[in-house]
């Protein structure tokens, strides 16, 4: 066969030891925290059928769905005339709902809604899960966009108290202490932003005003103001938002200057009950978050609105304070997400970490703990058979020992085990020829500060401490 | 949109938490070990070309890769008239590379191939690596065998020594001593197998007999020599054979009478180069062995064969001796599996481990840890507003030092509160009303004594330690 250039598929990556320590680093600090709020990890299969993933991330996701092509013999018994639209022009579309019964996932949400209807039986509401498992999505790849990447949810369901949303907050700030990246944490509520909709007299321009107003960092009042007018909303019903917009003070302040406004006393006039619902439900939030204790800064922002469509109550976003990347972490409470797969009425409530932007942040803030950048502790250099023989019986006790230890193979030139150690930034090199092994003693050296010393070769615990 | 009953694709699973537990301690126990080795791990995407993967697993291998569809209008511009047999018959073929570019990986070593190739200036050799990672194919789903489930491989390559051979050994060995399981290791050579062929006068029939040879333990030697003979091996080569499989005695012993024979001594007076190598690369491995130590018994089974035609030294398979399932873990030395990919002459040694076997011995053994079984060790029933309020800051502070507790999240009826605890085998549940909120107190009963006590709140070392 002839010889292969290899490559992977564009928008995918291999990682390699350094990126897979620093990946493992994060998805383990986060799985910690997770546990310690009783939050249980679960997986599901990479293929969902397709009929599980079409029509739940719109039209243009149904396009970014990666489909297997059905095993065996998939082509035949089509009539592809049936499929032309005109010259060699098919419709793909239909085409690959002939072809293709499975897709790769997309997120993990839609399959956690399938696992929660599905074992539905074996589950004890509120059910707390945590998933943290690559989706894929037939996206164009760019610079921070990948066609493969790791999402790490959790989510717990089947609870309409703040609680869970206090949680959640909680395990933010936990997993962002850990990493020692100081976080800001917004929140917002979709009813109240249903609210600002109903007091501006367009109920039904809930979505278009939440859009617009989700700019406001971005492009400023006067431009929200005149996308909210291009969409439709009237002169006082923008004054309205502006009035909310321009609310300060702490908390307590924009909360009763906003149930002012909510509950009659807007130009409008209208009583908003949802406004009214989601001001008690941040209240009952940041009271709990008092009560607990929470280290980062937690705000409200009335300007936060997240694009998902499908949250009804508390929504959350996560920024890095001293590094500009965009949210590294989000979610917000979602009230029928099993609905579609027929259990109706679950309340839930979920926060997505980007492991790939967090990744960013501690590279960029160097963060990483150093002791990452090598996995293995000791090389033991070799200089014969009979050298060779003496050393494996220490290195097998120093590994039990939970040492990470090496061998050099082969008796190779010691300036290249030497180049092996320094490539591999292993730390310490011992090399042991026959003066070591009269004494019975092991060699070893500190490649970083230059300090060399004998141990005798049971004495374990002098040799781990010199290593640590 | 209609209401969907909820499945996943045949041959597919979910795993729940209790299975997550016991997988990620298997995965858990083998990573540590493989990292006191020096070995370093690895991810590679999902997806690979599909040109990477065809023609790497046979013509049958092939036809189990799952291909992913071309993203975009991927049916168009084919004209599928070309493609057809006969009525609507089509070249299901030849029409998949049309729409098809890239497929799931079918295993971990041919992506590891392509990921040396792809990385090798990056890389130090001898290159020592795992992957745990899931693989897909599209078998017929039967019990035990599924289109998903995970590969746990660990190979070095870029070395020729045995010591590379020992170090798996070790690993096995230190594995499934920590695990708990034992287990038997079964070491062959596939010199040592062409050896064999080549007295028996048939240097062309090495598979044949090797295939043979393999079933010796299912089918019994006359078995054995009838499939030997059908093959095409005449009564003076079965006979050979038949001297080699009736060898007994130590090892010393059987590598004696082999020498002799495979040195001229046998019926056809041939001398087999490739065998000779062959034991003595055995006689390196089983000296290092000893040098270094393995509790396991490791035994020189001449009729080990292993299927993959790959192997070119070494081969393993280790067994449960405990528990009947066929191999758990197994592999052997392959001398040119970068070849493919344009770099030759790199020799390498790796084992996987069946990760999916191995949970079913440690079930059927019972040898989980208890620990695994709960992820919650205590619960905050909650009684009212202020009550809750009154928890939370104490939940925190035992968070904070590892503890994972679970707060109820609403005011429930306590035997609901009291009936997730015991769902969720949470063993402490802590029940505070006005009593411990004035003493400042917390009240915590061991569900499965009935011990129960009372701590001030701010004693964590106290509560800790009745928790542990």
């Amino acid at each position: 066969m002839a010889v292969q250039k290899p490559s992977i598929p564009k928008g995918c990556r291999d990682f390699g030891q350094k990126e897979m320590a620093r990946r493992n680093y994060i998805f383990d600090t986060i799985r910690s925290v997770f546990r310690t709020y009783g939050y249980q990890q679960i997986e599901t299969p990479a293929m969902e059928n397709l009929s599980t993933l079409l029509g739940k991330y719109g039209e243009e996701g149904d396009k970014l769905l990666f489909r297997i092509l059905n095993s065996g013999d998939a082509f035949s018994g089509i009539d592809y005339e049936k499929y032309r639209l005109e010259g060699d022009n098919y419709n793909s579309k239909a085409l690959s709902l002939q072809v293709c019964e499975k897709g790769l996932r997309y997120d993990l949400t839609v399959p956690f809604a399938r696992y929660v209807v599905q074992h539905q039986n074996d589950i004890s509401f509120p059910f707390k899960r945590f998933q943290i498992q690559p989706v894929w999505r037939a996206d164009r790849p760019q610079k921070g966009r990948y066609r493969e990447f790791y999402q790490c949810d959790v989510d717990v369901i089947g609870s309409r108290s703040q609680v869970n949303e206090l949680e959640l907050v909680q395990m933010v700030d936990a997993v962002f202490g850990k990493l020692g990246v100081r976080v800001g944490i917004k929140v917002n509520n979709r009813k109240v932003l249903t609210g600002f909709a109903e007091i501006a007299g367009a109920p039904d321009k809930v979505v278009d005003i939440t859009v617009a107003i989700d700019k406001l960092d971005k492009i400023g009042l006067e431009k929200v103001e005149e996308e909210m007018a291009s969409k439709g909303l009237g002169a006082e019903g923008i004054a309205v938002i502006r009035q909310i917009l321009s609310l300060g003070g702490s908390f307590a302040d924009k909360v009763a200057a906003m149930r002012g406004l909510i509950n009659g006393g807007s130009a409008s006039g209208v009583v908003s009950a949802a406004g009214l619902k989601g001001l008690e439900e941040l209240e009952e939030l940041f009271g709990l978050i008092a009560a607990a204790g929470v280290s980062a800064p937690v705000e409200l922002d009335l300007s936060l609105a997240r694009g998902l469509n499908y949250y009804t109550g508390a929504i959350f976003e996560v920024k890095a304070l001293d590094w500009e990347i965009g949210s590294i972490c989000g979610g917000g409470r979602y009230d029928n997400l099993t609905g579609i797969f027929g259990l109706p009425d679950l309340s839930g409530v979920g926060i997505s970490f980007g492991a790939d932007r967090i990744y960013d942040v501690l590279t960029g803030l160097d963060l990483f703990p150093a002791a990452l950048e090598s996995s293995t502790q000791l090389l033991f250099a070799v200089l014969g058979a009979d050298e060779l023989r003496y050393v494996l019986p220490i290195a097998r006790s120093l590994r039990e020992a939970g040492v990470a230890v090496e061998v050099y193979p082969e008796a190779a030139k010691l300036r290249k085990q030497f180049e092996y150690a320094e490539r591999k930034a292993i730390p310490f090199l011992s090399i042991n020829g026959s003066t070591e092994m009269e004494a019975g003693t092991v060699n070893i050296k500190n490649l970083v500060s230059g300090e060399q010393k004998a141990f005798p070769a049971a004495d374990l615990d002098a040799i781990q401490e010199f290593l640590a």
